[in-house]
């Protein structure tokens, strides 16, 4: 019987965040990607969600390594959360080595010492029991971002990470499409293309073309000039540097994560900075307006955020102020309107001339958009087309793309988290499924909240609760103590004791109607009953009731 | 001393919602717009949130007559809430009032009849104590839209509504341009002016495009179509089954809200539509695929509309199925974005062919563009500019037109919700604020939750809450019963036994400690803090604890 090569998608599919996905072959198995997502308004309280390892646990010597295409959030963070479980070796690239190195220094009771960390670089072949892989520079918001060939034994499969075609690349590093032409005509089995930007029609324009926009801004500003972007993108922040030296302006950096980030870049030469051009933030003030150019955080109006807290006039040492330009050199993720239009909001009232992306296009995704997924299909020609690393509509707009293709793929694969692709070299099926659900990591905990938590939570952030303490006498029957009702969120206390008199009144009278032989259960549930109703009919809202009831 | 014109925005100024103006002259005012908004992701359980009246209520005989531009939730939406408290005449034009008296039928205790609601049209002049109305017919995305041309002792204010220029508007009507340059000619006080469109580059699309587009999709589409749009775009509804005529489909109007508002819309001559082109829709699976048309709401992925409920496979009589073509020929609100994804995403995996505007520009905006906001300014050549209706941002760019008009305002004032604006003939100012903040709506309460309640419901939605129970005899002191621990969204309890017994365990060895004398109150306390702390400790989380000490 032949044996398939399987390609499971952990995370990543179907969602934009938590890449994850296992490539097994005969009980050997590698991983591409290793991410965690920030959870969306229906998870409050969850700081992360990381992918479900189940799969692997139940395996438990299946896995024999991992693969990073590159160091954003969403390819590293869950490594501090799963690393000790699969103690298995990770290779990246340099600077994203560094990042996974800064991570796991950053996590209690984890030090990089710990985790088998091994550098690769474009040119390195990589054999790991039936596979051999390959990186492949792309171009990405990140430096060192890299694509993998995956050699197995049904044929080769090419995983693009994430990218984007740049005729012009600020930094100079575009995909390496030679190499992938040449695969294309050698045929290659499977693709796995990077789907993000599938809504968008055209291609991606080039850094080169903000490079010249924020110019034209640097040009004009008479005042300070504040540039927030992503803390990993380091093309942009090189621009900023490169710009504000040509602009005869100084460099301050604020917040740790930019701090932190330049100086790993810089260490490593991803990131070229005269020392003389760089001032610390404390000494902000004694520079002239026009000689200063602050590079920070706070694009996605993230509440502790440099941006914000400047925005805000709750910032040690910048407040924003007229004269000032802020330009926002980044995307809005779906989900933080509401906090970004307040930061812009707030920057437009302390009188910054505020330029962002509706005023002036100051940033380019970092992901191809439609006629760059076509290029790089036709590149590749892969025999089976797997859409990877989007929202679902994403991958079937992606998949889409296929039809426009000489010659098109044999088959597009449309999977979701934890559906198994099994390849043969002549065909390719989607099979049963394997867990692959959100873990959410909340505080300390990771995995312990469910849905039932979620749900509580979501019940008591709309109409609050009530408890309602009673002491009967475990001998008579008879009322002792209370009613004491405690509530939150439900109704103002201050306004509300005439209700919350009248709810105690009915309970006593409801324990006078059960009489005194009445079961403690009994007592419980009718007076969930008889509260619930009550509320609902003072306020239309449905608070959680509890009843205590004590027998002394 | 000279009498000046008061403009006091209560709501719309610095937001995208609840819009409502006060004009004040010599004691009398008048009140254009009574709006609500919908609650923001920081709401938690509000339904709704309508502007603050303190300022009228604290000024009992004040306010005269409320102006109605045109029928949307945000310009009539406080309506029901406030009518009984100001008891003053509504005017409106005809489907503005016909949408007013729906929505006062639907509300409980209120009817039409209590309301002193007035016709106005075009052409017509209202005089109320000093103002002197004259409405002026405008294009949005709704029929019978005005603003209003009002005469005052100390000039001209022109209050725009909301509006486009539409080069080929669907239905015919266009602002009216010639009496606008004419007013502006003679001289014009004050202009407010619709800067929702602030942060958009150029004129606003026609609707004569949307037509086009649609008719390329109606002419490519094999089943079933299902257009999705607002409830009161009754152009876009006419649009849809003009364009269902033409491709011999029959209509299908599924949902509430699109069934009221096509009907009224009908009756008064809004909307023409065949009887015989519209089938119940328990009767759409009678049709063959390919005449069938399907209007409903949902284009907000809002949980319960036909939309979401069809894309869920929650629909008593239609399913999604492979072969459909869906249009959301609707925007996304901002805030909205993943409940449209999802909806989105669960569209394409039921098989449909979905369309929305990163496909295909499906849709156009009710209000003019940056170009058509200059086009305003222009024709009225007002004194004093006062953007109107619009985030901060989107006052501040709308303000930055002025200086490329010929000959600029005089003045551009940039206000807040409650900020009084003193209009002289020869100046303005901005001056003292009035009360002017949120009103929440909650179930029953109206203006009941403050922010206090909606802190707990944020901490409680994060964290959950434990309740810890005592009885302690109240001679002895002596621990009678309890600890009783109620805990809902910290932890899952089934999981969690353990970490609960210890916790009760603490509160006994804290009783222990503190002696039998302790008063109850240091008794709570120290309970809570310790409680706190010990899970803290051992989750990082910081659910709200509340002691209930009994004495019995």
């Amino acid at each position: 019987m032949t044996i398939p090569l399987k390609i499971i998608p952990l995370g990543g599919m179907g969602e934009v965040g938590k890449n994850m996905t296992l490539l097994e072959y005969d009980g050997e198995a590698i991983m591409v990607d290793c991410g965690l997502m920030f959870p969306g308004s229906d998870m409050p309280g969850i700081n992360l969600v990381i992918p479900d390892i189940t799969y692997l646990q139940q395996n438990p010597n299946l896995l024999k390594a991992i693969f990073i295409t590159h160091g954003h959030e969403d390819h590293i963070g869950a490594i501090p959360f799963v690393i000790r479980q699969l103690d298995v070796p990770i290779y990246a690239t340099q600077l994203t080595c560094a990042f996974i190195k800064n991570k796991l220094k950053r996590t209690p009771g984890l030090s990089a010492k710990d985790i088998d960390l091994l550098t690769i670089a474009d040119g390195d072949t990589i054999t790991v029991g039936p596979f051999t892989l390959e990186p492949f520079r792309v171009s990405h918001s990140i430096p060192d971002a890299a694509g993998f060939v995956i050699h197995t034994p049904v044929g080769i499969v090419v995983h693009t990470g994430e990218y984007k075609f740049d005729p012009q690349p600020y930094s100079g590093i575009t995909v390496d499409e030679d190499r992938l032409r040449t695969l294309g005509d050698a045929g290659v089995l499977a693709l796995l293309s990077d789907s993000t930007n599938a809504e968008r029609l055209g291609y991606t324009a080039s850094e080169e073309m903000v490079a010249q926009n924020l110019d034209e801004i640097f040009s004009d500003a008479k005042g300070r000039i504040i540039v927030a972007t992503f803390a990993s993108n380091i093309y942009r922040i090189q621009m900023a540097i490169d710009l504000a030296m040509a602009h005869d302006r100084k460099v301050i950096f604020v917040g740790r994560s930019i701090i932190d980030n330049t100086r790993i870049a810089r260490d490593l030469g991803y990131l070229t900075i005269p020392d003389d051009i760089i001032v610390p933030v404390d000494r902000v003030n004694n520079l002239p307006d026009s000689r200063v150019t602050i590079i920070c955080t706070g694009t996605q109006g993230e509440r502790n955020s440099a941006l914000v807290r400047m925005a805000n006039g709750e910032h040690n040492n910048v407040d924003i102020m007229t004269g000032d330009t802020v330009i926002i050199s980044a995307t809005t993720i779906p989900g933080n309107e509401e906090l970004v239009h307040r930061t812009l909001d707030n920057l437009f009232r302390r009188g910054a001339n505020v330029i962002y992306q509706a005023i002036k296009p100051v940033h380019v995704s970092g992901h191809a958009s439609r006629e760059g997924q076509k290029k790089m299909l036709s590149l590749v020609r892969p025999k089976f087309f797997i859409p990877a690393q989007g929202e679902y509509r994403m991958l079937v707009l992606h998949g889409q793309l296929a039809d426009e293709i000489d010659p098109p793929p044999q088959k597009t694969l449309i999977a979701e988290n934890g559906q198994v692709i099994e390849l043969y070299e002549e065909n390719a099926y989607l099979r049963e499924t394997v867990p692959a659900g959100h873990v959410f990591v909340d505080g300390l905990g990771v995995g312990d909240i469910g849905s039932i938590v979620l749900r509580d939570r979501h019940n008591l952030s709309r109409d609050g609760f009530v408890t309602c303490v009673i002491a009967i006498d475990e001998n008579t029957g008879e009322l002792v103590d209370g009613p004491d009702l405690v509530s939150r969120g439900f109704v103002y206390m201050k306004d509300s004791e005439m209700m919350l008199d009248e709810a105690a009144e009915i309970v006593v009278e409801t324990l006078a109607n059960l009489g005194r032989s009445a079961h403690p259960d009994t007592i419980s549930e009718t007076i969930h009953e008889v509260l619930s109703g009550f509320f609902y009919r003072q306020t239309h809202r449905r608070p959680m009731v509890f009843p205590v009831v004590l027998e002394v």
